[in-house]
C-alpha cells in the first residue's frame, strides 16, 4: 500500500495520540480536513494553538483561564466562599459543574498522589490551597477526588494536612450508581452503599 | 453551570466540527491538550496548518500530493499504466491500495454527479481523465464509484462519456460482502449476487 506524503502521515500521527482517536477516526479526520475549504484546517489550528497560547492556570485555584482575564471563578462574586471542592482535573470540576448542586470555589489538583507516577504533594499546589484556607472564611473542605486508591490515598493524605485548619473537611459519598442494577455493581460498592446507609 | 473561558470555548467549537467527535469526545480531547505539556497542542496545530498549506491536488491523478514534489502514484514507474481507476475520493482511493489488489493508475472524482447538491461533471475533473486517456495507453477504466444511487448514476454517465474512447470500461462486482449471512444482506443485495453469479 502507498504511503501517504508526509505531512499527511505527520498529521495522522499528532491525531492518533489524542485521547479515543484511533488510526480509523484519525484517518476520517484527515481527509474530512483535506476535503474541507481551507478554512476549516486553518481555523481548528488556530483554535489549538491559541489554546497553548492563550490559556492559563489561576494562580489561586489552578482552574484553567484566558490570560490577561479574570477567572470565571475566582472573580465570580455569587459563589459561595465558605465551601471549596477539591479536584483532580478541570474535567471533573467541569463534570461537577454540571450537577448544578455546588456552588463554592475550587482547587484544582492537576494529579494525584502517586509514588508509581512519582507525583509528590507539591506539584497539587497545596500551599496555595493552605493559603486559601488560612485567610478566607472557607468552613468545609470537600475531597472530591475519585474513589480509587490513588483518589482515596489523596483524599486522605489532604484530610491529615488540613484537619487542624479548616472545621470540617468531607468526602464525596460512595454506593450505588443512580439507576444501576444489584447485579451489575461490584460488591465492594454495595458494602458501601449499606455502610454508607441514611435514615428514610 | 460556568462556561469555559472564550478559547477552550472556541477549541470546543472546531473539534465538534470533526467527523464522529461529539461533545464529549471533543471535551476529553480539550482537556488533554490543556493537561499536556505545551508541544502536544502545538505539534498538532503544526501538523494541521501544515496539511493546509502544503498539501495540493495533484493535476493529472487528482490524488493529495505534497507541493513542490512529485505525485507518489504518477512519479511511481512500477505501477500499471494499462489500467485507471476511477475512485469519489482520496479516502475511497487508500482503501483500494489497502487490498493490495490493484496496482494500476486512479483519478479521483472528488465528490458524485448529484443533481442535488449541484455537482456538475465539470467539476469531477473529467477533461484531465479524457486527456490521459486518449493520450496514453490506458486498456481498461475501472469504475470504482460505491453502489449508491449517486454513485450508479456517476459510473454510468462516466461510462458513456468515455465509450468511444477506452477499450474496456468495467464497474466492480456487486454480491455479499465476505462473511456475512444471508439473514443479513438486503434483497437487493442478494439478488445482485445471483445475477452476478460465476462458475465455481
Amino acid at each position: 500500500m502507498k504511503a501517504y506524503p508526509e505531512p499527511m502521515q505527520r498529521c495522522m500521527e499528532a491525531l492518533k495520540g489524542l485521547p479515543g482517536i484511533g488510526e480509523k477516526s484519525a484517518q476520517r479526520i484527515l481527509f474530512h480536513l483535506l476535503d474541507s475549504e481551507r478554512e476549516t484546517p486553518v481555523g481548528l489550528a488556530n483554535a489549538i494553538s491559541d489554546l497553548a497560547e492563550s490559556v492559563e492556570l489561576c494562580p489561586s485555584c489552578r482552574v484553567y483561564k484566558q490570560k490577561d482575564t479574570d477567572c470565571l471563578f475566582c472573580s465570580d462574586s455569587t459563589r459561595d466562599p465558605v465551601t471549596l471542592c477539591v479536584v483532580e482535573s478541570a474535567a471533573d470540576l467541569y463534570l461537577v459543574e454540571a450537577t448544578a448542586e455546588y456552588h463554592g470555589g475550587y482547587h484544582v489538583l492537576h494529579g494525584l498522589l502517586s509514588p508509581m507516577k512519582g507525583l509528590q504533594p507539591e506539584r497539587m499546589g497545596l500551599s496555595v490551597l493552605e493559603k486559601r484556607l488560612r485567610e478566607n472564611e472557607v468552613e468545609e473542605l470537600i475531597l472530591a477526588t475519585p474513589p480509587t486508591s490513588e483518589g482515596e490515598a489523596t483524599a486522605s493524605f489532604l484530610a491529615s494536612r488540613f484537619a487542624n485548619i479548616v472545621r470540617r473537611i468531607s468526602r464525596i459519598a460512595y454506593g450505588m450508581p443512580v439507576g444501576a442494577d444489584f447485579q451489575y455493581v461490584d460488591s465492594q460498592t454495595l458494602s458501601r452503599a449499606l455502610t454508607g446507609r441514611r435514615s428514610f
